[in-house]
């Protein structure tokens, strides 16, 4: 049995830092780098390819919208034609800096509002999907479990990747419960911790109105911005060591 | 005897329409795209190496500096670091759209002020070229004639271009006069036409010292912005094929 | 009876043109100025507003989104405290040029997709209010006429004018009829013509639905984009001198 | 005996966190706020001028080039025009926040790159002042001591304040040695802190070739990110107040 840990790295901006990249690359199997729009600029494109590259993680690209004054976060009503062409932009950005070093891209998750719109919207997960296959069809389409974005991959034929939270709470129909909402997080640490396991192990997870529900995960995403966040990353990585569950990148998986 | 010619293509953004692509498409035979940092965007990307791709003109990149404000024309003291990666981000970006519609990238023109800082500039050149390099070995890099650009270009063994104008005065060490002295433009057409076919046929030019000096031309450099413009193109294209002069793209040639 | 006349300027950027705002500030009383944000820059600012000033129309604020490759014509999902700040930062950037060159700001009239948002949205109508307020009491805000907006401005006792479209189709309720609707656009001139006229001089229109509807404008939103466009407000300023209604700015109406 | 000591602020963006405003705006007289250009965004700016409103420290605005990026520390090439409008446009969106909150707006302190050429440039110094003039001719613009810019806001009849650094070594001519050169920083901070109380009190400081120089400050500049950044100012104000020197913002100097 093996899973795969993937975490958003690259999200630093000129003279701004964000996030602690190194102490993420030595948790996780693959990262998401952060492409221009929302977040990154291409020399920490550069560099974060490189630090990837050096400690063995897959790298993915994580296109956003074009919004970086509200690190993407923010919805925004593209045309199909723009949402295409704002992620094939990206892949292409990101990948520049992935050939310049030898290192072959794995896999692209888009970010925030994106991510967020993309798991309800069947036409933005085709526009996000027509850039991936036309920009290169090895690439694994990581989605959120259960999401449109997922389904619609696998109606394009493209190799897709599920991924789920370990601190999310989930409605009856897969997708998570929004963050405005009573419940939306999982904030007792050992529950959560009980909860992704099981996703991992039997494919179920309890949603939030209490009946058990499919859940099929690939991935798990994991976050390391704050020593508390890396921690419980740890943990994860631990309770899975004990159960005799292996951690690899996604390429290894689907 | 063959030489190609070129112009700046996909200059619009968003709602701004710039130039006029769609006549300068039928007059040149190698394009050089805007890349989203100092004018394009990635839906006029897309569109532009469509109508390349369906007018048979090769598709070449045209880094610029991150200044949409000044559309590229203002100089910027970036670090070798910064340039190096500004242009291969900018590579990937339009090799994105290249990909997605089967079209081979075939060179790449430096922008703007970028351009003209890269003529004399050793360093800047560098980081330019080893931009190109570690992008893909092929593609050839198009300078002005006898400028820094093209020597580096050569010292790293990447296949390379020159270009002249048929507008503009030369400096006796085959530099351009500066726009700010006087004598820089060559106002006369019937002067212009008569220096660019010397240039393509005899590699000589006059300075404008007077002197002689040797130039020898693989592409013109021409603009399509408003009819007047548009005619010139279409005079020096006479002239050549009267001179028996035939056209072809870069890569025909270098 | 007196009416003013409004229409967008000042949206040119950088190198990028738009509009014939010469032709414009012949035609109309009130001039709505791009403030940087989803178009204009601050070179483009200070030539507007002299423009305005030579001309004596009134200059008005028209902030948008910041989205300069969507022309401020996506919806963007801001939180309120987002939405007060960019236009209070839209405004005093205006300002700044209008101080300047001796002018007094007149209004402010939300942009694009941040109008439309406004029109229906009561809490970022409210966000878009207090900016006014905080900035400038006296600043009348230019809304859709029977509009979320212009209620809020009431609310709040600012200043306020409704204004009121030829060419568009309304709902019962008073707001337009969505683009994508049939029916959306009045295409028949001399339709659109006596709509307006009879809006401004019985303070009536028909629906899409047949039904009569009480609509009172201060203001008619007039559009220059190409020479029927220029025509049309030509147009409409001959039928309402031909009716003996006046054409004043919005300072003086309301 | 009074001098004020300034620090740069709300220099955040967006997601992005910057410094350390909270402790800085406890030990310095006046801050230099980001416009929104190289750095700092409307929320920022908001909340930063609320800051300084609470603690009574004195409001400044802070322009810069257009280049987030690069966080406006990279030369540029502006016409005088654009240099003008770009600093008028910044003085205009950080006064609005100051208007909303009932602030009055000190200085005018350009950054970086900005500050770097405008030192030695007049022209760029001119521009710089002008806009001042016509913002708000009450403003004072503080410059390096003995700058281009502060001889020609004397010129233009502005108030002017010139400032020093305590870390920094002084040319003969009173510039700044540049970063690039050896001995440019004063990494002693016992030494700097004999420099800085010497210029405050003697109007003297020993330049790099080791002679004398006349230099009369009205305010040190001083840094906060750090927590060895913060120490020093501390010394810096222990300093001044075991030699009797009070601490009062611009307005009370100049």
């Amino acid at each position: 049995m093996r899973i795969d840990l993937n975490s958003d790295l690259g999200e630093s901006f000129g003279r701004y830092t964000l996030g602690n990249d190194a102490a993420v690359l030595e948790r996780v199997s693959s990262a998401n780098i952060a492409c221009g729009f929302h977040a990154g600029d291409p020399v920490v494109m550069q560099k974060t390819v490189g630090l990837c590259r050096a400690s063995g993680v897959r790298v993915g690209a994580h296109p956003g919208f074009p919004d970086l004054m509200g690190f993407g976060r923010r919805s925004m009503s593209l045309s199909f034609d723009e949402a295409k062409a704002y992620v094939l932009c990206q892949l292409g950005a990101l990948d520049a800096f992935c050939r310049a070093q030898g290192v072959r891209m794995q896999h692209v998750k888009p970010h925030g509002a994106l991510y967020n719109m993309a798991a309800k919207d069947e036409s933005l997960s085709r526009a996000i999907c027509e850039a991936v296959r036309d920009f290169d069809r090895e690439l694994i389409v990581l989605g959120l479990a259960n999401s449109a974005l997922v389904k619609t991959a696998k109606d394009l034929g493209l190799r897709v990747a599920s991924e789920v939270f370990a601190d999310r709470a989930y409605e009856p129909d897969g997708s998570l419960v929004a963050r405005s909402k009573p419940g939306a997080m999982i904030t007792d640490e050992d529950e959560a911790l009980r909860r992704v396991i099981r996703m991992v192990t039997e494919h179920r997870v309890s949603a939030v109105t209490g009946e058990d529900i499919e859940i099929v995960p690939d991935s798990i995403c994991v976050h390391g911005d704050g020593e508390k966040a890396l921690l419980f990353v740890q943990r994860i990585r631990d309770a899975l060591a004990a159960d005799g569950i292996e951690l690899a990148p996604l390429d290894a998986i689907v």
